[in-house]
Parts: C-alpha cells; structure tokens; sequence
C-alpha cells in the first residue's frame, strides 16, 4: 500500500512524502497513491526507538514507587510478577504499545516475560519491536537449561510469525542474575543465529562493587574478560561505566540505552557518562526502561530528561544539547539496533510521525529542535506511521477503550492475588 | 455564578463539589446550581500553584538553549529584551496563562516587566496571578529610583483593577542586580503596604561565593543581616542554601519556591536541599521558571522533576515522594502565597480542575497520586476552574487561535529587530 503525505514540513522545507512497501520511496514530487494524508501545517519527524523497556510492565504502572531497588524488586514486583500469566504479559504489551503510539515511538526494545505474548499484542498494534524473554538462572543449572529452553521457544515462536517488523532478541538479565556458564552459551548462540543481545549494565554502585569482589573486573571489563562482549550487545544504563570500561564497550562496538527518568527515580547515584562515550565512538540510544519504574513510556519526556540530566550531573549546561538528544532518540535507536529508520529521508523504512505544532507549549517556533525536546510532550504527535502502516490518525487508534479496560482489570487482579 | 460537579472523584469517593461566590460551598449533596458540570469518570484536583516564573518570557522560548546562564542573558536574553513592548509583554502573559490554563495551573507567582500589560492578559485569562514588576538597579542611585518608581506605577494600575484575583507584589531581582539600600526601601514599601515579595535567591554558586566575598554573609545570611528577611518573602531556587541559611528563613518564615527543570537546565550544580528544609519547617512550592529556561509551564513535568532530581541528587529513592510532591505544587505554593487554595474542601478558593484518568499512560490506577506525579503530563486536564470561573471545558479556552498567532508573530518581531 502507498502512502502520500503531502504538504508537510520536513526539517526547514515543506514537501511530499511518498511511502511504498514499507520504506520511504520519494520525497518532493506531489504523486498518485492509495491513501493521501494531507500534512499541511504539521511536522514529520522519525518515529522514537526506545532501546531499553520492559513494556508490560505497564501494569504495574504506580505499584510501588519511592522505594530503593531492592525493596522495591523484593516486596513489589516480584510477588506480583509471580503471578503472571501469558494473557497479562499480552494485555499488558498492548497498552504499552498504545501508550507508545499515541507519544510517537515506533520502535522498541523489550525484555520481559512470555514473549510470544508480547509479539502477538505488538503484530496487533503494528510497532517494530525488538523481544527479548528474560533469562536469570541466579547461578543454578537447571534453572539456567530451563530459561535457555524457554528463551528459545519463546523466540522461535516469534520466528514463527514471519514478520521482519518483530525481532527475537536474548536477554541474560543481569552479571549478577546470569552465571558466567550461561552467558558464553548465550554468546554462542547470538554467533550461531545472529541474534542482538539484550542486557542490563552498571546501573548500581552496587553491581560494580559486587563484580569487582568476586571476579577483580568492573561489569563490562568482566564481560569483555569472558569474551561475552560484541557489537550485538546492548546494554541498558551504563550509570557507572569508568573510562577502561568505556573504551572497551568502544572497541567491541557495544551499545548502550541511556535510561535518565528510571535511573533519577530509583537513585542510582552516578549518571551515564555521555560526554565520554560520545566522544570514544559508543553508539547510544534513549530508554524509558519499564513504565513500573519511569512510570510512562513518553520519549519525548525521556529526551528532556536526559538532556537535564547530562547538564545537572557533568555542572555543563552545553552538554547533550537538543539536537543531539534528539539523535538519540531516533538515530541513535535505530543505528543500535541495526534497523533503517530514525531518519525522513529515501530508502528509510516509513516509521515516523505527524507532530501539530499548534499547541501554546510550541509557540513562538525560534527553533523546532528545542520545542521538541524542552517544551512538547507525546500528546502533539497527530499521526504515527511504522513500517508503511497508519497506526494513528487524528490521535485515534483502533480498539484503545478495549485494550484500557482489559488492562486495568488484568492489573487489578494481578495485584489482588497476593 | 453558581457551578455544580455532580459525580465527579475527590480523593477516593464519588461526590459533588457546589461552588458558589468563588467558593467551593458544600461537598456531597445535589444542588440547583446556574451550571452544572457533569464530572462522571473524572478526578477533581486543586489547580496548581507555580510559584515562581516570568511567563512573558514564553515569547523567548527555545531562544537560547544548552547555554550557560551568563552567555545565555547576556548574549540572547538580555538583547531580545532591551526590545520589549508593553504589546509583547500582554501577549506574551496571554500565550503563558493559555499554556497554564491547559496544564491546569490556576495561579502563578509572576516577575517580569510591563506588569500591567501581564495583568491586563491575567484579567482577560481569568487566572489568579501575583505579579511583580522586576527591579535591578545594578548599584545604581538614579536606576534605583527610577525602577522603583516604576514598580510603585505598576503596582498601583494592578490596584486600580480592583479584583481580587490578581495581587501586587515587589520584585527585587536578586542580592547581586539589587543594592542594600534599595532592598531596604522595598522592605519598608512591603511592611507599610502589605505586599509579598518576591525574589531570586542562591541560585548558582557564583551568587554564594561572590556574596561571602563582599560581606563576609552567604546570601541568605546577608538578607537577614540587613533586616530584609521576613515572612513575606518568596525566594525562588535556594540551590546552594547552608544548614545556617535553611534556619534563618524558617526562624523568619521567608518561603521557598524549588525551581528543578530550570535548575538542572541551566546546570546550577546543586539542588534545594529538600528534605533537610521540610524538618526546619520551611514553607516550599514549585515553580516552573521562566518558560525560556524551562522550557514549558507544566506543573506535571515539574512535580516529577522534582521528585526525580531530590531522589538523584541526595542519592535516595525515598525523599520526595509522589504525594510530597503533589502538595509542594498544590498547597505548598497557596500557603506560600497566603491564599485560601491549593485543597478540595469547603470555605476553600474554587481553584479546580477536572483530570480525565481514562488514558494509557493512567492505566491502571493502583495509585493516583503516583499517576499525576510520575506519569501524567497536562494535557490528561478537560476543565479548568478558578475564582470560581470555568476557564477551560473539554481542553477548549476561548480564543486560543489568536493568542498563538499574535504570540507567535511577536516574538518573531521581538528577536528580528536585533
């Protein structure tokens, strides 16, 4: 199906936009196609990738908040993650996608559980996405072949569905969650099958000082020690990456999503390093992490977070600037996760959104750029476009009341059960 | 002008909330009433108090960011202004109070230039506003004189308005823009007159140790040592207070408005120090900043900023949290200015809004105040009410299109003309 948008801004120059199979094919000349969708007055811009979600998590959105991490893993979420079923994980994905759709992401990067699940709500909602079945074995054997088996069940279900627009990804949780054993044979089937591997990094002092007791490296030295490190590899926080550690993740090609709004709200107590990455070469992307700890999945909010953040911590306010916040959280995604997108420009893969910029927190216009990552929030996206598919229109998507109803009741009963 | 909200959600009960003469009159029972606001599935909350901003300054939104603040006034701010109209104040304070209006904001704590023209906009918007004129003498005798002459003027044309909602108040611009025999005469105007003032204060560390160079006193030492402090008083950001500094204004009652987006935006490389000025018993608010440093007016965005950056910054997930920082915004900031609102419940100002949950990022609903404070942004507000006065139903305020393009087309003028 070909999509024309026409009249619409992009960057500086009000233009056409010609979509086809998926990519953007044309860009300029006004063209015959199957739906037209007038743009005048709006913006396009890339869709957000988010690199770093867990988005069922939508659940248990509010469940426990102001709590340090382990109190809050230990006395919340686990008990109530105990009682997961398939159908949760499914209803609770799909209002994270709808979430994610009506604040302009078109592109995710998920670990959680019951990921065949997660991929039949996201096949459903028309997001690309990234799923990764989280494996913690806790250093036991058995329960190490049990997650393995499940992992790869879970992906070569999502194999199953045939679409390019639904990845299957590996998840070790955590170097503190997954034994040394499990990680190389994660390492070996990435090499084998060409999976990315998904993984949580340096987000506490603690996990750093653990590392360094019990094996004499940092986190992503240890990695690198275990040969695990590789340009597949991406890496969620990176709050406590040192220099060494920098240059390793530089030298392997790692990536690494940049999560501002969790790491402020559970206190991690140092930020990532961006300066220092950017300048060794490290490609970044933005995460909202879970919506149990941000709580919402806006990347627009997660930008500005981010760019505030860098300035609060580094006491420079050049650092991170709007544009390069931006790159983050489209470019930046996209290049982490090898995908085409987080550009408007020919050959691209059709992920972007229509933003109306005909809001007060928008106006005066001295520089887009800045609007977008200081003062919008999700709510200025109008219309949103991934893999060539209209998935909003008008901010209306299809079947949103049903999937807000069925949300809350699952959320309800899962924390009823305990 | 009577109002009746049948069915609407107060804390956790069903109920009507009659308004009458301003005044939320009675909670509970179904009234006649001259309108009558159907309030089924929404959530009545108090209309945010942003305690400290320069809302004009919206017409210098994005105009100038990822800079520090001296490069920042000196070589963008200050330029554009030297080019202000009286026009371009009105209109930029209508732009700020349509942006407040729509994030639920129902009085805001202004400093700015041309405050007639803010009030003329503030009258028309039907917020409630304090509003000072800024005065900076630079040490000066006859800018002195001139600029409180012209502040006395301003404030005198706000009296002659003669309504309630929109107050008068004093607004030395800082310890190191004022000299100490001008605060003085603004300390003898305020006891004679019974006006607030509003002020900055220990914003960045420079102001600290520039103040420790010449007298010897940090800054809020210095402000008591001349007898300036007192509890009329609003000093906004308090970034660099001392335990001494934090004593005094609790022992003279002075108020602090905690200015987080700003802060971390502009890098002033310490935070307010939170918990340790809520055991002294310090009255706080929140305020947004000018939106040129900020770069909105959404108290949403900054409840969380500030819950997120007090967590960060003093390395612990506990302190401010979602409820702490919902009250900082409501009745923090009332108490601060000394008005009757901020709390649902009878004799109180009928300063209100309408918050419709039925949205993704608010499901589900574990905890409400976790949802306004973490997840929502302003657009989840449908009716606003203040003095009484429905200023938005449905999101709609009346003549919204001319104020973003007469902004719009202002500021444009404003920053070609240097």
């Amino acid at each position: 199906m070909s999509i024309l948008i026409k009249d619409v801004q992009v960057d500086r120059e009000v233009t056409q936009i010609l979509i086809d199979d998926g990519r953007i094919v044309e860009l300029g000349a006004k063209r015959e196609a199957d739906t037209v969708i007038d743009g005048k007055g709006k913006i396009a811009l890339p869709g957000f990738v988010n690199l770093h979600t867990h988005a069922a998590m939508s659940l248990f959105r509010g469940y426990g908040d102001d709590l340090d991490l382990a109190t809050w893993l230990e006395t919340r979420i686990w008990p109530a993650e105990a009682n997961l079923a398939p159908e949760d994980v499914y209803w609770g994905t799909k209002l994270a996608c709808l979430e994610m759709i009506k604040t302009g992401t078109t592109t995710f990067n998920d670990m959680y559980f019951h990921m065949d699940q997660a991929a039949k709500a996201v096949r459903e909602m028309g997001l690309r996405a990234f799923l990764s079945e989280g494996i913690v074995d806790l250093g036991e054997p058995d329960r190490a072949k049990a997650q393995l088996n499940r992992a790869d069940e879970a992906n070569r279900k999502i194999e199953a569905m045939k679409t390019g627009r639904i990845v299957p990804v590996l998840g070790p949780h955590t170097i503190y969650t997954v034994s040394k054993d499990t990680l190389l044979a994660i390492r070996e089937t990435a090499d084998k099958k060409g999976y990315l591997i998904h993984t949580h990094l340096s987000e506490t002092k603690r996990e750093v000082d653990d590392c360094l007791a019990q094996t004499g490296f940092r986190p992503a030295q240890y990695l690198d020690h275990i040969g695990f490190l590789a340009k597949d590899v991406i890496a969620a926080h990176g709050c406590w990456l040192d220099p060494s550690e920098i240059e390793l993740l530089a030298r392997a090609g790692a990536k690494v999503a940049h999560c501002p709004v969790s790491n402020m709200k559970l206190s991690t107590g140092q930020t990532m390093p961006y300066a220092a990455m950017a300048e060794a070469g490290v490609v970044m992307g933005l995460g909202t992490d879970g919506p149990a700890s941000n709580n919402n999945l806006d990347m627009f909010e997660t930008m500005k977070v981010a760019a505030l953040l860098q300035k609060y911590a580094h006491r420079d306010p050049k650092i991170l600037p709007a544009r390069s916040a931006f790159e983050l959280a489209t470019l930046g995604g996209a290049r982490a996760l090898g995908v085409d997108a987080g550009l408007i420009s020919v050959d691209r893969l059709a992920d972007l959104v229509l933003v109306d910029p005909r809001r007060p927190e928008l106006t005066p216009r001295h520089d887009d750029m800045s609007n977008w990552v200081y003062s919008a929030h999700g709510n200025c996206v109008d219309t949103v476009i991934c893999d060539g598919t209209i998935l909003m229109r008008g901010r209306r998507v299809k079947g949103e009341a049903e999937i807000l109803e069925k949300a809350a009741s699952v959320a309800r009963n899962l924390v009823s059960k305990e």
